[in-house]
């Protein structure tokens, strides 16, 4: 039988102006919910149809599903834009602006965000936006070629655009203090510049200290041994099953492959994943899995009560980082995981790993070695990857770096943070996407993720110093557990500073990441940790 | 990385009321494609959902995937009901109504079945379709359950509701003749209850008159070669083999797995089909597949210019049905066929089919067999299935018969058109799913796409006398090509009776079905074929 689509339905949240004069504060709430319910159900229908594209869908069908992309973005678009739903915001607000608890409320964190939400859509006029869209169009698919072709020229003239529209975008957002506040905040609320400047000095100087160790000490680690055939199913089964111990419930999930691998999530109760294998190497899918399962699993932890609300949402990209590199790294790279899991591995790779002790292993997975290409680097040299990026793009927008001297800048940091000079552009700075499609300020979140990730990994440990021999005996609902409670279940009702205090009681800080990197390598590389 | 869904966009297709007073009929035909596409796009938008609800979706997700499609059906009610898309289309009309050429343009086509959308959308009011949806989504999870307990009289008070809000819809949508009309013509335009009685009261007595002559043949054959174990995936490789000779198109298509197959449309460029296997019965999947990749091939040749327009789709649902099986049957269960494709089918499954005869291969699959279950049906006795539906879903309509009496009714309709009689109401009268969700007036397409896949087959053959020869090389693009120019191409431009008229020259008419019935089934079961 052929299917067609004959769902009827009908109601009356179409976006439209409403009298809400007359209307009770918590008559307002409950349609302004119902309005975002709708919302997030068509944010959720593409996000369906983006992880489609990415996993199923024919190569023939690429034009059509941009169609059906953009319809639902320019519904989205209207829907929040709608002058009732502020209407309904401003009605749904009770007469002293607060519930009179000191405790931050649910509606209040929603009505907070629905108005962030709402004024930073509002203030990009819509011819801006129209010119942004094809302009990103535009630029990425030049980005493409020239990534190919090493042809940095010919991608230029499409950065500079980009830098421009992203100081026209600055100052339609608006800042008090910095044009890349208002970028950075788009990614991560409640940052700043000034901020990223302070933690970051001290994380990028303190990592060169150590990476300097590392690179004279004695010892000559060697991932060799993870360079081998490793078949694509059971690395999917090992990877999936490891998963699923940490507490991806693959009932509400599923794993599928991708070129670029991410996570992304249709509610609390479907959240995709995906992953790219590497017949010869079996770090690519392991670790890409437990880190994507990580920002799954935060994802699956939101609370039931704010979903299909802005709420239900990671509080931040950098908050989001924290989950997947605490799973990818705190866990999936230390000792005590694979003092439980090695047996396991060794068990599904008997030929590759039966004569491999584990201390050689655990070396493999750590090796530090300075290299080129930010999604390959390692724990201690990938945030350096970050400071080389922020600080380009900082001057970038602060406009103290030309685009045409950036590959210089470039290959003069590489050069100077980790010793190493690109020998081209495509291996240099043509290898992210993030500036071809105009996302300044984003690079930072990842480090701030790497921070946030030990903050808050210490928290639990301090709360539960079981955990690490939970992990070693391969069991982390305690862990978890704590997550879902300190951090999941509030999705983005708290600004992400002060989720991170309320859950650590401390504010972002680089120390407790570089104590955690010394310790970690001066055992692995046989020195004395200095931090 | 995680996922967000950030596109942005806009545009002012909002729907909304319009001032079209002073807008040319060009200017206003633009405005309302660009409307239309909008909707096209939610409806590809709520297909893709729906597939991957079948195929892919989590289990947990159920709730989340519920909430999203019916967010888009709200949307998608709303843009057609809007006053504006009329406003559009009454803009729209040029002052004589007519281009002044004799052929009907594409531009006529699209406002005749764009007013014939929105009328019949606009004919139910609200708040009988809000009913109307709760009441199906309640019978539906009656009906699996009275299906699974045998309990006929669980779900008969959900019948009597369904077909009480079936004559009110009737009534809604409007009739001459018969309320049966209305219904019926929701899936099989310019059709009606005096056609169809006329029409499938000589099918039903020339089908069961052959039946007789098979039956009391001396010819015995059987289908046990055909159950046997065929391992999954390469029943999956050779049925798709064959669907791509046909011409189905995976550039713009897959094959995914779903309980209950179907064929599905997200433009001509993204045509999906679904099939079940049965590890133990090879007969399942392949016709299966053969099935569905007519369906599917139908909805690829939509013409380009038709597409994201209420014309970018089949003709009707017997149209639709006359292709896939065509490709299943005329072509996938014909001689010739295997005559080409045997051999490869030997080469697959060489320990189950070595030995077997082309002779008996072709009889094994072409077996008639008086049995209780539709979809299980042989060519001859499918029809029978449908004729006693069809009468009973009539009088029941009519108000002839009562629901309590539909068990009783039913098992004397099966005794006396297929000579046997149900053992229970499951393998009965609560075997199909279209009462449960109302869908009367559908029945009677599957057995018009049978007759018309006969007047289409043989038109195209009268064309191009070499087809037989092509499919006995496997060659398939001369039959495809007619198909595409005289059927596919034209979307739902035409009525689909005048559809048929443009193509064979014929209005619809059992005699050639029931020829091509005596002709094949004569030959195999060794007696004179009658008509």
């Amino acid at each position: 039988m052929s299917k067609a689509n004959g769902a009827h339905a009908n109601g009356s949240a179409s976006p439209s102006s409403v009298s809400t004069s007359s209307v009770s504060p918590s008559a307002a709430l409950e349609a302004l919910k119902s309005r975002l319910a709708d919302i997030a159900n068509l944010e959720q229908a593409a996000s369906v149809l983006s992880w489609d594209q990415e996993t199923q869908m024919p190569v023939g069908a690429a034009g059509a599903r941009a169609e059906q992309l953009t319809t639902l973005a320019k519904l989205i678009h209207q829907h929040v834009t709608d002058a009732g739903l502020s209407e309904l915001l401003n009605a749904s607000k009770t007469p002293d602006g607060a519930s009179g608890s000191s405790e931050l409320s649910d509606d209040e964190a929603l009505l907070e965000v629905t108005e962030r939400l709402i004024s930073s859509t509002c203030k990009l006029p819509d011819t801006f936006v129209e010119t942004w869209t094809r302009a990103v169009n535009a630029s990425h698919h030049a980005w493409i070629d020239a990534r190919q072709n090493d042809d940095f020229a010919a991608f230029a003239p499409h950065l500079e655009t980009m830098v421009d529209l992203s100081r026209r975008r600055a100052d339609y957002l608006g800042y008090d203090d910095h044009p890349y506040d208002a970028l950075h905040d788009l990614y991560e609320r409640d940052s700043s510049t000034a901020i990223l400047k302070t933690v970051f000095a001290q994380l990028r100087d303190d990592t060169k200290v150590l990476l300097s160790h590392i690179v004279s000490s004695a010892t000559t680690a060697s991932a060799d041994l993870l360079h081998q055939p490793f078949t694509e199913e059971s690395q999917e089964t090992f990877a999936l099953d490891m998963a699923a111990r940490f507490g991806y419930d693959l009932n509400r999930g599923r794993l599928d492959r991708a070129v670029h691998p991410f996570a992304t999530s249709f509610s609390n109760n479907d959240v995709r994943i995906t992953t790219r294998y590497d017949p010869n190497f079996l770090g690519s899918a392991l670790f890409g899995v437990l880190h994507e399962s990580g920002h799954a699993m935060y994802e699956q932890g939101i609370a039931d009560r704010l979903q299909r609300t802005p709420l239900a949402a990671g509080a931040s990209l950098g908050i989001h980082e924290s989950q997947s590199r605490l799973w990818e790294n705190l866990v999936g790279r230390s000792k005590a995981f694979w003092e439980g899991a090695y047996g396991l591995l060794q068990e599904t790779f008997p030929k590759q790993l039966a004569d491999v002790s584990l201390d050689d292993f655990y070396q493999a997975i750590n090796v530090v070695s300075p290299s080129l290409i930010r999604v390959e680097a390692d724990e201690v040299t990938y945030n350096l990857h970050i400071m080389v990026r922020f600080e380009l793009e900082l001057e970038l927008i602060e406009g103290k770096l030309a685009v045409k001297d950036l590959p210089e800048a470039w290959n003069a940091k590489y050069q100077d943070y980790l010793g190493i000079t690109p020998p081209n552009n495509t291996r240099g700075c043509l290898q992210d996407i993030h500036w071809s499609a105009g996302s300044f300020g984003y690079f930072p979140t990842y480090s701030l993720g790497n921070l946030m990730s030990v903050q808050l990994f210490n928290a639990a440990k301090t709360a539960h110093p079981e955990i690490d021999d939970d992990i070693r005996n391969l069991r982390f609902e305690r862990l978890l557990t704590w997550l879902r409670d300190n951090v999941h279940a509030h999705g983005s009702k708290y600004p992400p500073q002060e989720l991170l205090e309320r859950a650590t009681g401390e504010r972002l800080d680089a120390a407790p990441y570089v104590h955690y990197l010394n310790q970690k390598y001066a055992d692995l590389y046989g020195f004395t940790p200095q931090i």
